[in-house]
């Protein structure tokens, strides 16, 4: 048996999300297919973040269990080969030791959510980026954002699905770039909660389009209520970027 | 009557190019017939640039007269969501003079040609970008553009069905540039043949894959020959990116 680490681009416009569902096409289960047709083998794919549909990957790292003799190179191959027409493609393949789990042994996440900032409706990008059409204040925005940034209880922030145990996590980044009508906000924690992501970019467009003030957003925090939340922002702007380990920090 | 300028981007893929046919889906036809809902009118609109099948456009410049009065913002929000849901937007519309012509007028056409330079199947970005699996040596293909720079019988890199009076064109920026498994190659010049963009990006990558020296580019060059084109691009990777006219150079 090897274990072997996966890094995987996805575009998650067609999934029902990363993990395996009873009702519909995964990303998960699009591996594991492919696997199954390369080695006949029924191996289960671990990933450091199980996003949601509609959400999409950069860089995901994700892990299996193989019992066939197979190059590294050749199982990337085979698989992408197998996965077609899926929008998913496996980027790099190596082995790992068997104790490496990309989601237990993972210390960072990172994601990044893009806006459009435009009036025009989407062509190319439609589902990969959120429209807003309020011209957004982006200044203050950063500002607000580094209300989120620390160690805080992120109930207000948090689906009602979500299965971690605490609300409580440490941000270590929250930084809202404008380039042109583009705006990329960028957060990075060692792990996020179901839907935070989304909800903090949300509650940052409320302060971009003067809805809410700064002070709004800390009442919401300090709220730790889901009822408290301005909005949640929806999946298409949303990519897993990466993940960091303890041998391999982000880049 | 008022003549309008429109700032265009549209995703190619599912149109048979710029120009309306009698076979397909073209750019043209889905903003004429966008026109025709809003206004009852018959307008023409034409192009700064008439984009081949699969090609794209980031901000094509093109006019249309129209007698309704209507005011620039409001027909440009009623033509957007009258083209729902083909990936076509516009993104400016303003009345110009009535002898300004977006073709005729326009002194100026830059493109852009988008390659990933990896082994992995695209995901967002299919049919967006060409995938070249062979590693490209860009600062050879850099250095190579260099020879097509300038005043040239492009005969070589010109469609069998050209209809330019002429093959000498003046070419005035031919740049490839590498950011990470990105290349992006910029051209640029008063107006192009018919397929000269992805001819010379398919010289150019022969040329990054070592299959071609530059000297086998200037031959290639100075033959005047379609038989000795190296390679034509595939229309994936090639966007229209903007026009420029008198008042409005590029920026």
């Amino acid at each position: 048996m090897t274990r072997f680490a996966f890094t995987v681009e996805f575009d998650g416009r067609p999934f029902m999300g990363w993990q395996r569902q009873a009702h519909g096409p995964s990303v998960q289960q699009t591996i594991e297919d492919a696997i199954f047709a390369v080695t006949g083998e029924r191996a289960v794919i671990h990933a450091a973040g199980r996003t949601d549909a509609g959400v999409h990957g950069l860089a995901m790292r994700a892990h299996g269990d193989i019992d066939k003799t197979i190059a590294p190179f050749r199982l990337m191959g085979a698989i992408n080969a197998r996965m077609r027409p899926a929008p998913v493609s496996i980027l790099a393949c190596e082995p790992v030791d068997d104790d490496w789990h990309a989601r237990f042994s993972c210390i960072g996440r990172s994601y990044i959510y893009r806006i459009a900032n435009r009036r025009a409706p989407l062509t190319f990008e439609r589902g990969l980026t959120w429209r807003v059409i309020q011209p957004l204040d982006v200044p203050a925005m950063q500002d607000a954002a580094q209300l989120l940034v620390g160690q805080h209880d992120f109930t207000t922030f948090r689906s009602a699905h979500c299965q971690a145990q605490s609300p409580v996590k440490s941000l270590d980044r929250l930084d809202v770039i404008r380039d042109g009508d583009r705006i990329a906000i960028h957060a990075a924690a060692r792990s996020f909660l179901h839907h935070q992501v989304r909800s903090m970019v949300g509650c940052l467009a409320m302060v971009g389009m003067g809805r809410w003030r700064a002070d709004d957003l800390r009442a919401a925090l300090e709220a730790k209520d889901r009822a408290a939340l301005g909005l949640n922002a929806p999946p298409d702007g949303l990519y897993f970027v990466q993940a960091a380990y303890p041998d391999a920090p982000f880049r």
